[in-house]
C-alpha cells in the first residue's frame, strides 16, 4: 500500500532532488561467481562479449554514460545481418509479393516465402502454411480471438488464462466474451507466486465447457515458465484448444510446436532480434483450414464477385493487403542469426545470466522480486521485475537512466491484473538478452544502490 | 471473349517461343512531345531525371537490361533519405515506444509520435489524434468495417460502392454485410469508363437508408478520379458517411481532408515512398471518438481488470500492442521527402507523363485502354491498365521483363469485379511515379511494340 499511495508523490516531484553534478562514478569490479554458478560459466560467458559487436547501437552513451540496455523484454536490439537484409530488399528488389510476375517482384516473393519458411523451422512447424505473418503477437491473438473465437465459442463456454497474463492475452477474449456470452476464468498464483497448476486442472475438469486454454509460455513479469506441453495434454483431453503466448520464450529458447502440441502459438519479430511490424502466429493447419478469413481484401482471396467471395488457403487466407515484406525478410535474417548462435547456447548462457542477476538483485535491501526463485522452478528467465521499500519504481527507472544509462523499465509490463493480484499498481524490471553481460548485471546492481541509496536518503 | 479464352493457351506455353538471342535492342530517340503537352513540359520532366538519383535500386541490371520499374501502383521505390531514416532509427535508438521512460524510449516515442505529426500535417488532418497507423491501407478499412461498421449497420442499410473498387474496399463490406444483413449496392460506369456519377445520386437518394459510401479516390486500374468533394456533400445530406481509398492519390498529388470532408480515409506507406509494414487511417476525432476498439492488447487501454477493460483516446485506441515502429518514421521520412519536392509539383509532373505514356500507347494498333482519355476527365494518373487483341498481359508482361527489364504488371489488380465488367479476366497496367521519364515511357512504348510484333508473328 505505501508504494501504491507513492505513485502520486514521487513520480512527479524527485527530479528537483537530483543533484546537478551527478553522484561520483560507479566503481566496478568483476564479482566472483557464486557457488551457484554452472561449472561452464567460464565459457559460456563468452556469448555476450562476443555478440556484442554485431549490436553497434549499445556502443553509445547516454546521459553521459555508457549505456547497458536492460529493456529486452520490452524490445530486442536488431544485429547488422538483420539491418542488412532490411536495406538490401529495400536497395536492390523492393517490390510488391505474389502480384507481379517481374524480376523484383519475383525475387521478393521467393524472399518473403523463405522468410516464413525459416520461421516455420525455427519453431519446428509442418510446414510454412501454418505461419502467418501478423503485425506483431497481439494481432496474432486477435486474429485467433475474432476468427475461431467468434465462431467457436458460445454462451456459457468457458476460456482459460492466468492473472498473470499480458494484456494482449486478456483484452481480445474479452471482447470475444462480450461478444459470445462466453466466460473468462483465471488461474491465480501459489505461494511461489507461480500459476497454480491444480487449480488449472480443476478448471478444466469442472463442469463447465472449457473451450480455450490462453496462457504465457514465459511470464514478462514473473520469469517463470510453464509447463506447456502438459497444459497441452489436459486442455486437449477435455476438447479445449490451448493458444500460448510466446513471446517471451522464442527468443530467448527452442520452441518446438509438435512436440508442445499447441493449436496456436504467437510471437513477435521485435523481441527476437528482428525488425517491428511484423510477428507471426503459428497454427495447426486443420485448424488454420477450418478458420474463417479475419481482414478482408486483396491476396487472401481466389475470386471476388460483387456480393460475395471465395477465399485462399491458408496462410493467404489470413494475409489481407500488402504485408510487412521487408520486415519479414528481416525476421527470416533474425531466425538464421539466433540460429546461427544456437537456441540451446542462447539458453544455457541466459539463464546463467538470470541466476546472477537474479542471486544480485538478492543482496538489496528491502527488495522484493516477483516470481519464483530460480531453485524453485526448472529455470527462471533472465528478468527480474521487483520493488523496493519506500523507492517508486518510476523513480529507480528514472533516475537508473539518467544518472547511469542504465535502461530499465517500470510500469504494469501491460500485466495490471497481475500487478494487482501482488498488490502493487507497478513494479521496475530489469530484462536481459544474450548479448548481455555479467558486467552489464554489475553496472545495473552498483547503479541501483546508489539510486535506492540516494532516494532514501531524503526519507 | 478472345482474351479470356487466351488465359490457359498463352502464359503457359510461351516461353518456347522465346528466341535464345534476344531481340536486337531498341533504337531509342528521345521522342518530340505532341501539341497537347504543356507549355512548362520542359522544368517540370527534370524532375524525373533529379530526383532519379534519391533511388539507386533503379540504377541496376535486370535480365541483362537496365531496369524501368513501371510498377509504382502496386508499391513504389524507397529514396535514400527513408531508408536513412529507417537505420538511423534502428541502429541509434530502436526501443519500445510509450512504455519505458530511458533515453531510447523517450526518443522512439517522440520520433513515433512526430511521424504521426508529420502524416497529419501532410493530408491536412485537424491533429494527430485522428491519424491511426495501421499495417497497410487493408487493415485500416477492415478497421473501420469492424469497429464503425458493426456497430453502426442494421440489415437492410446500405453500402455504396463503384464497381471500381479494390478488393480491399469490397471484401471487408462483404464481411460486415453478411454479419448485419446489410446491404452492398454497386454503381456502374459510364461509357467513358468511369464511375456514374448521376447513378450513385439516384442511389443515395432512394427510399433504401445508405449509411456508408466506399469509393476510390483515384481508381488503380482506370487511372480515373473521383470528385470526392462533391460526393461527400450528397452522402452527407442523407446521413451517409463517407470512406476514401486514397492508395492511389496520397502518393501522387495534395489530398486535403479537410476540404474533401471526408469521414475515413485510408493509404499505404509503401505506395507513397515509405517502408511496407505500416499504413495509415484518418478518421475525424468526432466519429473515431465515438467508435469502439477493434484490436485488443497494450497500448490500448486504460485500465485491465479480469473481467474488464477501459480504453484509451483515439488513436491509441486502435493501435494494440508494438506499433510498427521503425516503419512509421521511416513513412514519417518519407513525408518529409515529398513535401520537400512538393506535392503540387509532383501532380503536375506526373499529369504531363500520364498524358504522354496514354498518347504513346495509343499509338499502337489494336490496344484497348481502359478509363477515360485525359480529355475527358479533370486528370488522368500516371497509369495505364491496357489489353492488345490477342496477346495476353501475362505474356506481354514477362517478354517485357525477360527481354527488355520493363517491370509492369499483369493480372486483375485486386479488382476482379471491375475487370469482369469490362469483359475481360486481366490487363496489363503500366504505373508511374516522380522518379520515371518520358525516357522511361519510351523504352516502355518501344519494347512492347517489339513484344507485340513477336507474339502476333506466330499468329
Amino acid at each position: 500500500m505505501e508504494l501504491e499511495a507513492m505513485v502520486l508523490k514521487f513520480p512527479l516531484s524527485f527530479k528537483r532532488l537530483i543533484p546537478k553534478t551527478p553522484p561520483s562514478p560507479i566503481r566496478l569490479g568483476f564479482r566472483k561467481l557464486s557457488a551457484s554458478s554452472s561449472p561452464t560459466t567460464l565459457q559460456s560467458a563468452l556469448l555476450g562479449h562476443s555478440t556484442r559487436p554485431d549490436f553497434p547501437i549499445l556502443d553509445q552513451t547516454v546521459n553521459t554514460s555508457k549505456l547497458v540496455y536492460l529493456d529486452n523484454a520490452a524490445t530486442s536490439q536488431k544485429p547488422t545481418s538483420v539491418l542488412n537484409a532490411l536495406q538490401t530488399y529495400y536497395q536492390t528488389y523492393n517490390s510488391n509479393v505474389h502480384r507481379g510476375i517481374h524480376w523484383l517482384s519475383a525475387k521478393a516473393t521467393d524472399e518473403y516465402e523463405l522468410a516464413r519458411q525459416k520461421v516455420a523451422n525455427f519453431v519446428n512447424s509442418t510446414g510454412s502454411g501454418e505461419i502467418v505473418f501478423t503485425r506483431n503477437a497481439t494481432e496474432a491473438i486477435n486474429l485467433v480471438a475474432y476468427s475461431w473465437g467468434l465462431d467457436n465459442l458460445r454462451a456459457g463456454d468457458q476460456i482459460v488464462l492466468t492473472v498473470a497474463e499480458h494484456h494482449s492475452v486478456i483484452v481480445p477474449w474479452q471482447i470475444v466474451a462480450q461478444k459470445t456470452g462466453s466466460v473468462l476464468k483465471f488461474v491465480s498464483l501459489t505461494e511461489k507466486q507461480v500459476p497454480n497448476l491444480e487449480e488449472l486442472k480443476e478448471i478444466l475438469n469442472s463442469r463447465q465447457k472449457t473451450k480455450l486454454v490462453a496462457i504465457h509460455h514465459v511470464s514478462n513479469v514473473l520469469g517463470s515458465v510453464l509447463p506447456v506441453e502438459e497444459i497441452v495434454g489436459w486442455a486437449h483431453d477435455v476438447g479445449a484448444k490451448v493458444l500460448v503466448d510466446a513471446c517471451q520464450s522464442v527468443p530467448h529458447m527452442e520452441v518446438d510446436v509438435k512436440s508442445l502440441g499447441v493449436d496456436f502459438l504467437v510471437a513477435s519479430s521485435h523481441k527476437m532480434c528482428g525488425p517491428t511490424g511484423v510477428g507471426f502466429l503459428y497454427g495447426k493447419s486443420e485448424v488454420l483450414g477450418s478458420m474463417r478469413p479475419f481482414l478482408g481484401g486483396g491476396e487472401m482471396i481466389v475470386d471476388v464477385f460483387l456480393e460475395h467471395s471465395t477465399y485462399a488457403e491458408p496462410p493467404s487466407r489470413f494475409e489481407a493487403g500488402t504485408p510487412a515484406i521487408g520486415e519479414a525478410i528481416g525476421l527470416g535474417a533474425a531466425v538464421d542469426y539466433l540460429s546461427g548462435i544456437g537456441m540451446k547456447t542462447i539458453h544455457k548462457y541466459e539463464t546463467e545470466l538470470a541466476n546472477y542477476l537474479y542471486e544480485s538483485l538478492c543482496s538489496i535491501p528491502k527488495i522484493e522480486i516477483y516470481g519464483p526463485k530460480p531453485s524453485e522452478t526448472l529455470f527462471r528467465a533472465a528478468l527480474c521485475s521487483f520493488n523496493v521499500n519506500n523507492v517508486h519504481p518510476t523513480d529507480i527507472a528514472t533516475f537508473l537512466d539518467q544518472q547511469y544509462g542504465v535502461a530499465i523499465r517500470s510500469g504494469h509490463h501491460c500485466a495490471q491484473p497481475l500487478h494487482r493480484y501482488l498488490g502493487v499498481s507497478s513494479s521496475a524490471r530489469a530484462s536481459l538478452y544474450f548479448y548481455n553481460t555479467k558486467e552489464d548485471v554489475d553496472t545495473f546492481i552498483a547503479a541501483l544502490k546508489e539510486t535506492i541509496s540516494f532516494f532514501t536518503s531524503f526519507q
